[in-house]
């Protein structure tokens, strides 16, 4: 038995059902069902997707037996509609039109009005007895065919109609008479002349080239970059639908319209769309004339409105979520030509759902599924007035980092983002990229443009953060620091001169555009409370500041997965202090090791005798007991903000020469405040110099070889557990990656508590310990490992830029080009690679949960905010994951998700 | 039962024996055997290891029951001896000696003379009838106690002994009189008073104090250093040799000397020794006389002689191994102090294992299992004249990153270094650290001074890649290009200035020291071949010219596993047209993405319009075209070289921005060669710089972005191959993570091969394709891999940076510290780490067998020529391993050690 290519519908009956959306694509399919549950469908049939895959593959040649059922169908069809194909006095005039398993509106390609030729044409005439219209469908159809099936010049057919209009002294289309579109189809024979193509009379070989023309539609690169951005994936290629054409435009009783069952913008349940009389669709899409509300139909065809009224709850009811339909009018005949699951903004999606839960039409857990997780920061941010971005100028474009609006004055660095922001202004922050140095800034702008740098490039991680909005890697801008100017595409942007950046989509307009801010609206909490009660994984967030924590906590966050330390040497005061460390940090260890002692009050009576030695250890004490208090204070406006949440605090993690000026201006102002040489700065920062900083000197290294810093911290946190009533404090120590540097670590933590008690003489309080899992050695030796840590959190960032070998701040070059050719479904630093770094944090689970069974395990990479990290870590069996704050409600949903999709397998 | 502590030995019998090195040490091991076999062994007893650790565990106190079981011991000594401890008229003197499980030389402490007091030493007057000798040995006593015991100022007893002898007007200790002796015994009294303690009288106090000194000096700082150093792992601790003194000082008819049973410096089957009548082991050591040859005791002593030839011949059948023996005759008695195996050259190591074989004492498994493999390369390069070296200044020290010797003049770039060489001169080239611009300068210079970077670095692994001598991270050189100058410790050198290296040391000398050339003797050839019928693994080397590959295989190796084609890049013209390539490569990226067009003949034509675009595509093309000749004349040179062994040569590795010029002045130059603005370089170069390198756009990440190079190398392989006859070649893709970009890069190559073979009208030739696997993506997926790959070869290196996430160029600057505290055993970069990136290993051996069993691995990183990684690779089931050429041969003695081993256990 062959294989079977084609399924026609129509009259009542169909061959293929709803089911089959593989197979005959969601059009196909919904064209099936409808005629099924006898709505009024114009007769036709499917071509198969497998066929479009035989055809692909098979060296562009149809598959055997395609042809012979396409005449099958084609018999069928002039049977159902009493019309004949490509002759006779009453010839069937047919659709052909794309429809993959996945919608991919106006991607692929369309050829309408075939079947017409000189013949069918003089048939058309008397049948309808309107030359005018007979013509212009025929002057369409070969402009149609030239363009989409022959491949001809697109503008070539536009210029010869302009011509044309030109000549009679008419502007619109249709007024031109039929001598008029007469005139047009001789002057697109001449198109076909001059392209060395003829338009074919024989309507069979109409239909058979542009079948062709569909399948091959599959795999032009729009359709490829579609596919690629909307993540479809695994189809086989696109059906073909075969359809009997109805005409909207036969008269002041035809029309045609699109609407959807509800408001796909608020998602208020009432009917909502619009229609044209007398007019094809492509008019309403075209805005030449304005469309009417679709509830005025009512008093222009109250039939036809009543059945599609009716139409419309039997659709609902069938699909049980909210349908984009479309229709015609044919003399006073309603035909449906599809329908399918309406697209909808966040807000409306969340409405729909939790309304349809309360009509009864669906559960909650198909209510949770029904939203697109990773669409939830759209309501956590301001966003562009829609129309106003519309028309807003595009200055350049980048990565959408973080997502939001924002509108300022343009400045160029953190310095002055600070001082415009004191006065008052609005600033965007532009840069190459940024550094620790610049979070001051970064905090005080609106939003952050950077040329260079990833998704996961130290501005987008810091903008995720803060919640602000930033758009990274913007390529084509050249930033000039000197002139204070930035220049794309030919334009030159000045400091003060006012940008706005969309960091949900990646785009930086010239001047200011409108923004409207965010509305957490009753069905956003309902749906989140559901989802809540749903899901296993706790979710936690990345913050560093009692203002983010508290933002995250607004969003459901259950406590701090990561809290950076770092971020706090920054400021003011505390860079000072921390710079007066790293200066005699490595004289201080070299004088531990001559002395073998370890004990800064020892040590400073053994070096007694020699004054600059003396004088090292004194200033590298001054500036740990300078931090403390600065630290302790840090740390107790957490723990106030968290209430009792708990607090992963992650230990010193960044080299040192990240904490170092590195411009000469920089240098010689540390030097000043440091009351040495400028030179001995410079030569710090050269012998602190790192080629791979990745893989540098940081991390738990810097722990073991400054163990004081360590012990500073610790007391910090400690002491601030001590103040704060309730606060829940977990230490987590960076870049493990063999269990002695724990052991190290751990030994000098416990310590440090234990002396912090026993002067306050309270009992020790109960601070877990634990290690980042980020090394690839890390997770390859977790059983060892887990023997002495009480907690693993999976750093995915820097799993990902080791176990792929990708450092994250360079690989924008290639891993671009890397997800276009496929090499990688998805950008490594934005969806975690399960095959390869999940194949690390799975061998880590099992090793670490060998040794210790209920340890707990969690990740607090950029991907504990992405829907199908998620899901992994889900299925990992993780305990939690922890993210920015404005991701928090998307992890929420994704947890309650995976554990649905688990529940369903 | 207590534990026993205490073993005794000597007139004929002994508790211990031979096998209880652990438990009593080498030295009392073999003295409790030498006891055992009727040797002349002055008796005593030995402290175990055991008490030694239950000291050091047990806070520094005797373990119980320790006391006792010396009282015993010296009760059985004084009745065996017939003397007294203490007192009485014939007083038991001993010596107190550690002694290790393995030998550690002048690490820890000795006592001499122990049991003199002032009763003691008037028994000792009379019963010798020698004053002065009594009164010398009771000075000698009471200061090495002070020193050794009772840590007083080593100095102040100096100083003490030479006020006396300047007050005497005397130059030697031995021209001191009684009385002087006398007045040193009261000046050193004054020492103790100084430092408040007090000389002990009771000899039983001062067994007690002596034994708890040699106790502690297991853990003194020199003794753990030359643990580390001498990879001395696993001991409890030191065992104790408590040991009746015998004097070689007591007139002419005694003696001492010492003695090896074979020549240690060259190995011949000679006795070889000196000694010194009249004289104690110290003065033997001190150099104040000159020892007499051995030999000429058969003069002085015949009987004595006559027994120690005896003795040496009994221990060399008794060992079966070079015997190292200190003995003392005491008026006409000889006594054995000590036997152990002794400490010889490396080619004494072979000469003496090969001969042995062939006297029938050992087997050749015996004599494989003899040679350290680790100093076989001492064999392969010049050295120092040893006198040379000795008297030869010190300039600085550093790492010993590729053994030889070598003298030249300083030079400070690569330009001077190849214009000098060029010139006749020998130059050592200085530089901060080396680049892959450098390469030229390297192979043009004697040997390599860098002040920065580890035993990996790009200096390291290039200099031994060529068998370069050359010192690494010299940390206390300042370089200064600018004056042409590098200082150390206040000694400035100058461009022209002659230094001198040893670099299997990592010493630097101030002028010329004379060298001697290599001999690879008999016992060698011999050696190898039995190692070579014994190894499973095949051993390839790392060669990237015809002449490193010739040294190679002269040195064994069995073909080329890693052939490196970027240096290829960097001489003159090459570099040239490279940058010619890199300066339009990513326009023409971008045209062809632009055009959707991959063929560069189909793009030149798409873009004929646009003048610019031409002429980068053209510019592109041409460098390639410029590229293959010469690539493909490199590749024949290798091959012919090889002589059909085979050839592993990976494609281009290293990021762009290596190949071009990073100073103003290079810039400059490069610009002028192109044409372009010396502007337009800095841009380039400040595009294409990388914030971590080592995890950025290099690898097969280079042959995906632009596939022309593959096809270049390819073309280039692929020609040579049908150029020499039987030639073998393996091309090698780097840094592969995911199989799809093998699958890219394997379909670029199989094109290619077939098109040239199209070309030429003849069969494909065989080429297999395979991948390194070093980054970890890889080994963990390496099933997937396997699929596509021919072969496997492992790049530890970049595994180990990726793995453990240290960057080789960085890590020095905390590694040292690491190996140091234990936290690594070794150096990961110097020998393999087994229980991270061996796993990793292991997974990819047992995930690429799975899916293609008979797949052939490799190893080619710098530890294929490390014993212990060698062992690893053999136990881990791969095929070869590869290393750089001067490694070669410890590889293939590694390989059979490994066989060994493992069949051993």
């Amino acid at each position: 038995m062959s294989t079977r290519y084609v399924y026609s519908f129509g009259n009542g009956s169909a061959d293929g059902k709803a089911s089959m959306k593989a197979l005959l694509g969601g059009k196909g399919a919904n064209l099936a069902d409808m005629s099924q549950m006898g709505l009024p469908v114009p007769p036709g049939f499917t071509i198969t997707t497998e066929a479009c895959a035989a055809y692909d593959a098979g060296g562009k040649v149809f598959p055997a037996g395609l042809d012979a059922q396409i005449d099958e169908g084609l018999a069928r069809l002039e049977q159902v509609s009493g019309k004949t194909f490509g002759h006779g006095s009453n010839p069937l005039l047919v659709s052909v039109r794309s429809g993959a398993a996945q919608s991919m509106p106006g991607m692929m390609d369309t050829v309408l009005n075939l079947g017409l030729n000189d013949q069918t044409l003089a048939a058309l005439i008397s049948l309808t007895g309107n030359e005018r219209f007979a013509w212009d469908a025929y002057r369409r159809f070969i402009q149609m065919f030239g363009d989409v099936v022959l491949d001809l010049d697109h503008d070539a057919f536009e210029h010869a109609l302009q011509t044309v209009k030109n000549t009679r002294g008419v502007t619109l289309d249709t007024e031109l008479d039929v001598d008029g579109l007469k005139e047009v189809v001789e002057a697109y024979r001449q198109v076909y002349a001059r392209g060395k193509q003829v338009f074919p009379q024989d309507a069979r070989q109409q239909l058979a080239l542009s079948i062709e023309a569909v399948f091959r539609s599959w795999n032009n690169p729009r359709a490829e970059k579609y596919r690629q951005l909307n993540d479809i994936r695994g189809l086989l290629g696109t059906a073909v639908n075969v359809q009997m054409m109805v005409f909207g435009n036969m008269g002041e009783d035809s029309g045609t319209g699109v609407a959807f069952t509800r408001n796909p913008s608020t998602g208020e349940n009432r009917f909502y769309g619009e229609y044209l009389m007398n007019a094809q669709g492509e008019d309403v899409v075209a805005g030449i004339r304005t469309p009417e509300p679709i509830d005025t139909l009512e008093r222009v065809d109250p039939a036809a409105y009543t059945q599609l009224v009716q139409i419309r709850d039997t659709l609902e009811r069938h699909y049980n979520d909210m349908q984009d339909i479309e229709f015609t009018i044919e003399r006073g005949r309603l035909y449906m030509l599809q329908t399918r699951n309406g697209k909808r903004t966040a807000p409306a999606a969340l409405r729909i759902a939790t309304e349809m839960v309360t009509e009864g039409c669906i559960d909650r857990d198909t209510a949770i599924m029904r939203i697109d997780a990773k669409t939830l920061d759209q309501l956590l941010h301001p966003t562009f007035d829609p129309i106003g971005e519309e028309r807003a100028t595009v200055f350049a474009r980048g990565l959408p980092a973080s997502p939001g609006a924002a509108s300022g004055m343009v400045v160029f660095s953190a310095a002055e983002a600070e001082a415009w922001s004191i006065a008052g202004k609005s600033v965007i922050l532009c840069r190459t990229e940024t550094s620790p140095e610049d979070i001051g800034g970064m905090d005080a702008a609106k939003g952050i443009v950077t040329s260079r740098g990833g998704m996961t490039s130290h501005a987008a991680v810091v903008a995720r953060g803060m919640g602000r909005c930033c758009v990274a890697g913007a390529g084509d801008i050249v930033m000039d620091y000197k002139t204070k100017t930035m220049t794309a595409a030919g334009v030159t942007i000045r400091e003060g001169d006012w940008i706005s950046l969309n960091g949900s989509t990646g785009t930086i307009y010239l001047d200011q555009v409108p923004t409207v801010a965010p509305e957490m609206s009753g069905p956003f909490a309902e749906l989140m409370a559901w989802a809540d009660e749903r899901r296993r994984l706790r979710v936690r967030t990345n913050a560093d500041t009692p203002q983010d924590a508290a933002v995250a906590v607004g969003f459901g966050a259950e406590g701090i997965g990561l809290c950076r330390t770092e971020h706090m040497f920054f400021q003011d005061q505390r860079i000072t202090l921390f710079r007066k460390l790293i200066l005699v940090a490595e004289a201080v260890m070299k004088l531990k090791e001559r002395h073998g002692e370890q004990d800064l009050d020892r040590l400073v009576k053994l070096v007694r005798g020699d004054k600059p030695a003396a004088r090292a250890v004194r200033q590298y004490r001054e500036a740990l007991d300078g931090l403390l208090p600065l630290q302790r204070d840090d740390f107790i406006g957490i723990f106030r903000a968290l209430e009792g949440r708990p607090c992963t605090i992650r230990l010193l993690d960044p080299p040192l020469h990240e904490f170092l000026p590195h411009d000469n201006l920089g240098q010689r102002e540390m030097a000043r405040q440091m009351g040495v040489k400028a030179q001995a700065i410079k030569a710090l920062v050269d012998e602190l110099h790192e080629f791979n900083p990745m893989l540098g000197h940081r991390g738990c290294r810097l722990g073991i070889a400054y163990p004081e810093v360590t012990a500073m911290q610790t007391r910090a946190i400690c002491e601030a557990v001590l103040t704060v009533e309730g606060a829940a404090a977990e230490i987590m120590i960076p870049l493990i990656g063999d269990v002695r540097e724990l052991q190290d670590q751990r030994a000098v933590i416990e310590r440090t508590i234990a002396a912090v008690a026993s002067e306050r003489g309270v009992p020790a309080p109960m601070i877990s310990i634990g290690t980042m899992i980020e090394v690839p050695r890390a997770a390859l030796t977790a059983d060892r490992i887990a023997a002495h840590a009480d907690f693993f959190s999976f750093g995915t960032n820097d799993l990902t830029q080791m176990c792929c070998g990708f450092s994250r701040d360079d690989a924008a070059s290639f891993l671009g080009e890397y997800v276009r050719k496929g090499i990688y479904d998805y950008d490594p630093f934005q969806v975690l690679d399960q095959e390869g770094v999940g194949r690390l944090v799975e061998m880590a689970v099992g090793l670490g949960r060998q040794t210790k069974p209920d340890i707990k395990m969690g990740i607090c990479g950029e991907h504990g905010g992405d829907p199908k990290s998620v899901a992994f870590c889900h299925d990992s069996g993780l305990d939690y994951v922890s993210c920015s704050p404005f991701r928090v409600p998307i992890a929420r949903l994704a947890a309650a998700q995976a554990v649905i999709v688990a529940s369903r397998r």
